[in-house]
């Protein structure tokens, strides 16, 4: 018999258009949230996996590996015991939840607490991916302004007050006090204390994202908010930015009232090989490749910065960051970098544009975040050097550097 | 300052109940679809382990593994091998979307095709966990009758007739035709042909959930319907039941115009490493991991027919499936198995009730399925003999066994 019919006849009236079809990556990769390929520790995962799984490797017969659904015990505890050295946040394995990734976090806590047309603070310039998701959700996202240092409490006091006198009571304030994407700025101390007060005499959550925490340059840096104020604090965190972003480990840690909460929403469990072997893994590893790691990621930033000064000379500003993976940078304020987003691909350059990373997109319209982890130090150079091209010929600007001129002229 | 109000304030008026805290497993566990555990092929992980890790470890570094979002492509090619050598499936890796188990390719499929009020027809017996998907999306659920070799396609025929009356035309019909889910029943090919052209002529989809359809004794058994008429038909399948529930991994089949929806509207991805290892693993190890499988399973079915004739005598009536992990069980008419799943419980023993999977409950309240791939020889044993104590105890039913009349007097 013929067919009468297309199947795509029968999708949902909002059925999405198919996603594009992958093409491959770019030359010059300076998006997302990308590892350094040569950091991934290859030969100790695989150590670990044929431990993890001649010691427990049965369990793979079970789902959740016969355990608990908050996730495998072992990486649970050490989730617990590195947010309590690192983090200063008093946890067990009963207070964590393993979420595949932190985008599962995102999701489970948004769909928890907002709803459409509720109420919810962020930070200005913002991740994009928890300023789209909530605004899927059809929340109302208000910006708090941010400087070099992170939230601003007395900006954030007025918009609490505002709205308490309008009668709305914000679900949360999503924030990422700690190398803040895409700024990377670490909110000192005393504002960490001043914004739980804060949430605690308005009746709001917090709503903390740390996934970059351990990747600060220097030693000494504020606790998490959560470690402060476990009592208004969700927090939330992830293995992608220490380990790797394609093992889907991330993690929640809250009060039971939560985590069962969470546990009871969310569909799926990240899978038991990846956490088998990275709590295998972890116990030994975990803390001196998290310090090469940042050395790594630290001399990627000089390149870069070293890169855009000698390419860019003055025509570009940024605040050099106290760690992460990303760079938040400045073109002059004639500059839209939307227009630029074409002809870089066309080079071979892929970047974030700034409006995606700001609640008011015009704001940071000539703004953009580079991500430097994932490119070699060559191809730093090279990607700034081919970029600054795109950005001389599609804007006409002069750019303040003897080396580029040497090359063009 | 002191805390003046609970997170828990905050939440969504309809967020669930928090999660039963995790109590530990049944001694005597026939529920769920676990594996067994002596078949899970450690050694054998943890050599393709060191091999991926080896050659492609560093994509790690990488979202989506520097793939193309629909999967690892080694995997996917695989994927598309097998289901040509053991379903009969004309497919390339591109044809194959890697998902977190079977259960984000029902969650996706399901939210491609329903909304609420859509009409879907399912076996009137059927996997619970879709029955109460569709009905969480408000799908109004069909129930079509099945037989002793599934799908009842006369019944089905004027199902559709009525439906078409009614000017209703269904979204799709869900079927588990190969090892359905619970009956263990096998479709025919001329059922198989038959469902096809009424699909075709309604313009209806046919949504194929083949989890275990490797995992047949015999080695004559029909193609997969995908095979048969890939216009009309989705299809999914699974490396829970043939490898291990706990990796999550498990995949669609079909057009790029479904699959580049499917892979638009889903929030994440299994595990690179599961997918790594997995993929390494399976070119030289799955084909005869899958023949060891399946006469442990085989012997274990043995085993608990064994002992559901030795305890319960003709109490019990079941048609011996032509595989799969489960057993489709029947008691006497005047016991309700929701009155055994608490005292059971008590001692030590879990099963699934029949009502659960069932469209209309009532219709299957002296039904029950007892998987028998986790628990060992000995524990089938020794499960069987303490339910049957259960259901004496519970029923009053004479079980009809010199074993337990022995025991018992």
């Amino acid at each position: 018999m013929s067919q009468t019919f297309a199947l795509t006849d029968l999708l949902n009236s909002d059925a999405p258009a198919a996603a594009a079809r992958f093409k491959g990556l770019p030359r010059y990769n300076f998006v997302g949230g990308h590892n350094d390929p040569d950091q991934i520790p290859t030969e100790a995962f695989a150590e670990a996996a044929a431990h993890a799984l001649a010691s427990e490797g049965k369990s793979l017969a079970l789902y959740n590996l016969g355990q608990s659904p908050l996730g495998h015990a072992g990486l649970r505890a050490f989730v617990a015991r590195k947010s309590a050295e690192t983090r200063g946040i008093k946890a067990t394995a009963d207070d964590v939840l393993i979420t595949i990734g932190s985008s599962q976090g995102l999701d489970l806590v948004n769909q928890l607490f907002v709803k459409p047309g509720d109420t919810v603070i962020l930070e200005a310039l913002s991740f994009h991916g928890e300023i789209s998701r909530l605004r899927a959700l059809g929340a109302n996202v208000v910006a708090a302004p941010v400087d070099e240092a992170g939230l601003r409490i007395d900006a954030l006091a007025d918009i609490l007050r505002d709205l308490k006198a309008q009668g709305i009571r914000p679900r949360f304030i999503y924030t990422i006090p700690t190398i803040q994407n895409p700024t990377g700025s670490v909110l000192p101390l005393d504002r960490r204390h001043a914004l739980i007060d804060l949430a605690r005499s308005y009746g709001v959550a917090i709503f903390e994202d740390e996934c970059y925490a351990e990747l600060t340059w220097n030693k000494e840096f504020p606790p998490a908010l959560y470690a402060l104020g476990p009592d208004v604090v969700i927090h939330i965190g992830s293995f992608s930015k220490t380990l790797a972003p394609a093992l889907r480990l991330g993690y929640v840690i809250g009060p039971w009232e939560l985590l069962g909460r969470l546990q009871a929403l969310r569909k799926d469990a990240s899978g038991a090989l990846e956490q088998l072997i990275v709590a295998a893994y972890a116990e030994k590893n975990y803390a001196s490749h998290v310090a090469t790691l940042k050395a790594a990621l630290k001399a990627k930033l000089e390149t870069l910065v070293e890169a855009l000064e000698r390419e860019f000379g003055t025509a570009v500003e940024f605040q050099r960051p106290d760690g992460g993976i990303f760079l938040w940078v400045k073109l002059p304020d004639q500059v839209d970098v939307r227009s630029l987003v074409a002809p870089a691909a066309k080079a071979g350059i892929v970047f974030n544009p700034g409006p995606e990373w700001a609640v008011d997109p015009e704001s940071a319209k000539s703004w953009l975040r580079l991500c430097f982890a994932l490119p070699s130090h060559g191809e730093i150079e090279e990607g700034i050097a081919a970029f600054a091209r795109v950005v001389a010929e599609e804007t006409g600007l002069k750019l303040h550097s003897d080396n580029r001129a040497a090359v063009v002229a």
